[in-house]
């Protein structure tokens, strides 16, 4: 069994719809289920309309129309004009239901996080109906698998948490009854009391990944919009080129500051079964794309280097922090209260003074929190006011082979040293995948690219 | 008015004492304050003699006797014979007492931190009585003080914590009243209720910063056993030198992972109070030293190196870390209740696998801790068992200068790379005054003296 | 300045309204402000269609209509013609408001404690609205105010908490730029962001104290559907009769257990300001009825018998409850999370049985949570299972005069024992206006006509 | 096997423990242990003669020299001459222990709760040895047992808890091996680390206890010097007399407010054990005593009156505090913080008034602290200051039978209504065996009387 997802820039068009059957065609024989997004942009354009209906804007039957407008024309191009009468009813059905949910979040102005749900999960309804339709209309035997079926979840509207045991005797179960290729929502679920829920940001490489770990299948592949992974974002770095494979951490280092290829969280599944994870682009099909596995093969030290601008730096820090009860605990418990993501930190001497990165829209807010948190110490002098250093990125070279390399660090910071660069704070873990480098952000693309010519092409010339 | 002190083995036996008297003779005739330890070894025998005491070996008594002894052959070899009888009545009454408690302990079989501070006080109250004397026995204007009367702590037996206000006012009181040069007893105070209490490791060194800040003092001298503060541990680095001046943050960093020439927490009432801190040494009296203040002068880039043995390297990671909520947060927490003292904390990834580094000999009690803290979701394999990597050693570059020059850490980790020293962690925070690498303790002695030729040879030539 | 306020059953019809004005009429002159609630039985018709359009029953479309056709009858009954058009459409006006959200609801299939306060608000909005019509088409200089427009709350929606220091401004502002007779809505408030609340149980007695509080009126007229406060809930006791006055303590005890005249909560404006207030019958306006007021003043022992049926007694108690550590602090905590309401709460000896009466409805959830919290206690039988007695009565006599009056509990007990009825717990606190006893509920009856024999008719005798 | 206890005032003198041996004699030949107190008054003297010590007061040593000389007179009356030296050398022996530690709190000025059970130790320690060779000395198969042998608790010094899995193994094991009448130390035992603990209040009724539970007895022997349990404290009714069987809780509740005849906790590990407690005085040996027992097995109502003095009420209530959330929750969370016994609650409102009863002692703190955790509330007058009333007693009839019987609570508050006895405040759980009455201290002797004229002796007549 091999799980395939496209994404929604992969079904964005009719034009586009038709390659990735073709893409499918040849494996529909093999055992195989598919995965869709909603049609590139449509989610989006849900939260849009609801949001007009939440503030009583009458232009959201407009924006609805088109949205309507535009599945029905991925209808008429993608069915043939015999079996297009059922479909097209079929779909506007689906409109009309959500027109009235629609209407009711503009009567009754409140839009309640089950209310997006069950709005937002029309998208891959409407995607993966159309799609399973066009496989039938081409002789293939596709069948439309709506997941809220079979992925059951907790009641957290928005991010709801998937109760695996269910899901995964539900998947199996209900794919020994059903022979024919199913074509699936993406990213939506059901609760337990049966409402529409949906699985947050990555949804539908989520969904992908838990099929593939119900249905323990040999491949995982999701088609996306670029080559698979790249040694650096290729927007900054002109020379960044595809890593053909990589182990799972890698892939999450490398996911963590840069591009989002794939959203870790959206691996776990997969990572757990070891099931291979093939990234392949829908509009290059034949180019092979990034695999990522269990074990990293090649000794290639580094895989790539990850890069994140925005990014500020915060210290606690004081002559008498060292006597302060508990710092680091009261630090970390009061930017978890807050719900600031901390990406980075590091502390060099014992408590002595703590240093942490938030990207920049935190950074106010966890210097408030943290400044009231240690007032006390503040005021006595002991601790000082919590510096802010905004406008920094992060650079990271990432990398499980660098492990026993002892050069790696000198490379690394011998090229960001040569090139002027001024390190601002590292981090480096024992998983010794991962060396990041805080610097000026004026200075993150002549960083990156410095790193990628000391770590990719001197080594290629 | 400079205050000075002078450290356990600068007042080992009568005749450095005699040095001590001579260092300080010219110094008489302006506004200063003397703070002594006890006796070289004294404390350590007090701690001793009272524990044999508290295990009912009656062998407690003769290691008394050698202490009168010794306390009464100082008398003898510093107090002009006419002087002595009174001085020596004195010193044998002061043995009683002490002779009385820890009778008292042999027989209720309990040493209690309160008794345990008292029988400690001893060592101070002796020396800095004799030495008293020994300066008055030479003409001097001088006058014991026991700084019981004027340190006011809490009751903290052990380490008790200064109560500023009321000590800062007590000594202000005691000198305008007494113009003689006081003679102080380090390490001791007394409780609000009037017990004595002790201030802890270094606290003599604690007492002589108390009465500089107290006293707005324009100089504080530290006098010890070693030529000031060093590049690098000269035991390990054969070529380190001492290091002129250097800011208090520098000193507090190096002080952190390095010998041990000053403790940071002792510095406080001089820094807050920006009095300069002179490291100078009794066994050659005429060399300058090293100076701390508030802003390091001379623009050398690196201030010195420092390293510390015996280190461990414990990490936080797995695939479902990143949905564990607060996970830093429940970390430092569990190593906050544990007492664990973190050495270096290094997270690359937001939370996706922290690291941490602490003393070997806590590695496993924190393992422990952690791993029943996460015991559910390691059960659930979304966080790894907590992997340990002992017998690693911290190496640390220091120096505010590093701020503005971008090649410190690629200069620092080529000379490791060139070494073939495997860098395990890393972590440089925001203060920019120090780096630190995380590497196998096999390698310590090997890239200590490559950072060493790299940062302060190789400009020299 | 006087405020008056109309319950439910009072403006229940035209009719109704029309005495309503005839009583309301000779006070016109004088300084008055009136409050109204809905029309009788309007609220729970609004909950009822709200509930209908949730559960997507159409049938809420006609019970909206039947809802409509009564205010609209109310207007053309009330009002004369030639001043009918304007209000009727205005009163079409609203109800098309609230059809609106009701569709919503029927379509988003959700109904928020926000949006039920909302539907809410019409009963009073449009009660008060006709009626203020109503006195103007009369010739009366009356007006109409929505206390949404002064009334400030919180956002706990369904029971909203008022912030009177807002409030009070706004009120007090408004009237001294109003000055006809205000006809108000009860009930209603706005939240601080602008949203419809409404003040839970007996909200429109509440609105009217907190009017009465904020102008410093002199009286307080609830007008209801009862002669008054009676000596015993009548439907018992064929003999009760009305108590002419007591203080509002008196009241709070009376109210506790028996007929819900008063909601204690309300009177909360009234009392702090120390403003009478008079308990009238709309249907026997003649008729004193109850005043209650700061202080009792005739010497009358015993005020009134107060009961309620239905009531389970649970005990905590075992051999070894003596030695659990806080013991009641953790049974009381128990309770309160599990919003378990105590009616009466009896220990007779130190934390070695604690005994406590609940509603029935609540006695097994309590059950279950207590031994729940003492599991393990209860496990080594330090304490027991907790016993539940079910199918009680409490009796409690109340009366500020028993304090000084030694024979109360004799008089009171004899009765019962004389009778035959069995007294399973007894309570009274040190205010000294209540005695409570848990009696058998098949023992009510007698128990009750016994007590109001003893106190009451015995006396007349 | 029986075990009997005699407390200190049966072995006060020689005379007296002649008179022990005496009833102890015939039931030698039967399977019995016994333990004993310290000598009446001993264990005040060793805290006494601890605490002169502890304030350096020289006259610890007459004290001591006259407890031991009690001690030795009291071999020397109850042992034969022949037989003395062996065992005044050994109590002298064990004088000198004592002697030791009482000087080490002399010399180092600390007496910890550790050191304070070691000294109190020595009351039982010398008491059971010698009792045991008085038996010796006339034939008797007896052996003495020191307690810490096999009582083994926790280290909280001053009131240790048992282990009793440990424990009851001990004791066990030991009586297998051990054939001949143990006298055993009553009071003392043993930590986990071997340091001497007490048990606390009472405690040699504890291991009297606890060696018939360990043991199965078929009896508890607690020989006292009254007359069993009273109807009431003969003190105060002249009429009083002894109850000839009561159940264990009909005790516990006797025991709660009146003469400490038993401290319920001590009876735990017999009542778990269902074996019968029998109350005998040494001075009236012939005298049947009460036994207790798990039913009580006459009909009588009430088994006796107990009360209690110095007693002081407290409310918490206010207008407002139908709104505080968890209001009763707070209040008894704050009592336990505090540490204040609550004797009686009472609340005959939902959260509207709480009131309870301390002791004099604890009232002002109990106000005070109450206060403070509901400052917020009483600055907004939603709940009134702790009102406090003192000079209250407690009087409570206790009784199994008044459960089924209607008229106890009528025949009580007739009994002190018809006295003019005020009663303050009331409370009877619904374990129906008490009755409790808070009244005005003056009252206290004419209510007693009265009750106990009401119950027991117009009964009688």
């Amino acid at each position: 069994m091999k799980v395939l997802k496209f994404g929604g820039s992969s079904v964005a068009t009719p034009a586009r719809i038709q390659s990735v059957i073709e893409i499918v065609k040849p494996l529909l024989k093999g055992d195989i289920a598919v995965v869709f997004s909603a049609f590139g942009g449509v989610t989006d354009n849900l939260i849009q309309v609801s949001h007009l209906a939440l503030q009583g804007n009458l232009e959201y039957k407009t924006k609805l129309a088109e949205l309507e407008k535009r599945h029905l024309e991925a209808v008429r191009e993608l069915i043939n004009i015999q079996r297009q009468s059922g479909i097209l009813a079929q779909v506007k059905f689906m409109m009309n239901e959500l027109e009235d949910v629609l209407h009711g979040v503009y009567l009754v102005k409140e839009r309640t996080p089950r209310t997006l749900d069950y709005v937002m999960s029309f998208g891959e309804r409407l995607s993966a109906y159309i799609i399973a339709e066009a496989f039938k209309d081409r002789g293939h035997a596709a069948e439309f698998l709506d997941a809220r079926k079979v992925i059951r979840t907790d009641s957290h509207f928005g991010y709801a948490k998937v109760d695996f045991e269910t899901t995964n005797k539900l998947i199996t179960e209900y794919f020994k009854h059903h022979q024919d290729v199913q074509i699936i929502t993406g990213f939506v679920a059901t609760s337990e009391s049966g409402e529409t829920t949906t699985l947050g940001r990555s949804g539908s490489d989520y969904t992908a990944a838990i099929f593939a770990g119900a249905l323990h299948a040999t491949d995982l592949e999701i088609w996306t919009d670029v080559d698979g992974m790249m040694t650096a974002d290729p927007r900054k770095v002109k020379k960044a080129f595809t890593v053909p494979q990589m182990s799972y951490e890698e892939a999450m280092e490398l996911s963590h500051f840069g591009a989002k290829v794939i959203f870790p969280a959206t691996m776990q599944p997969a990572m757990v079964n070891k099931i291979p994870i093939w990234i392949k682009n829908t509009f290059n099909p034949t180019f092979e794309g990034t695999v990522i596995h269990a074990e990293s093969k090649n000794g290639k030290m580094i895989k790539g280097i990850s890069s994140m601008n925005g990014v500020s730096l915060l210290s606690l820090q004081g002559s008498g922090l060292l006597g302060v009860v508990g710092a680091s605990m009261r630090l970390f418990a009061t930017l978890a209260r807050e719900n600031v993501n901390v990406i980075l930190i590091s502390q060099a001497s014992s408590e002595h003074s703590i240093c942490f990165a938030v990207e920049n829209e935190y950074a106010h807010r966890a210097k408030v929190a943290i400044e009231k948190e240690f007032q006390y110490e503040i005021r006595n002098e002991e601790i000082d006011e919590i510096p802010v250093e905004t406008d920094l990125s992060i650079v990271a070279v990432v990398g499980d082979g660098m492990k026993h390399s002892p050069g790696t660090s000198g490379r690394m910071f011998s090229a960001l040293g040569k090139n002027g660069v001024n390190v601002v704070a590292i981090a480096q873990g024992s998983s010794e995948r991962n060396i990041s480098a805080v610097i000026p952000q004026v200075d993150a693309a002549k960083a990156l690219n410095a790193l990628h010519e000391a770590f990719f092409l001197s080594d290629r010339k």
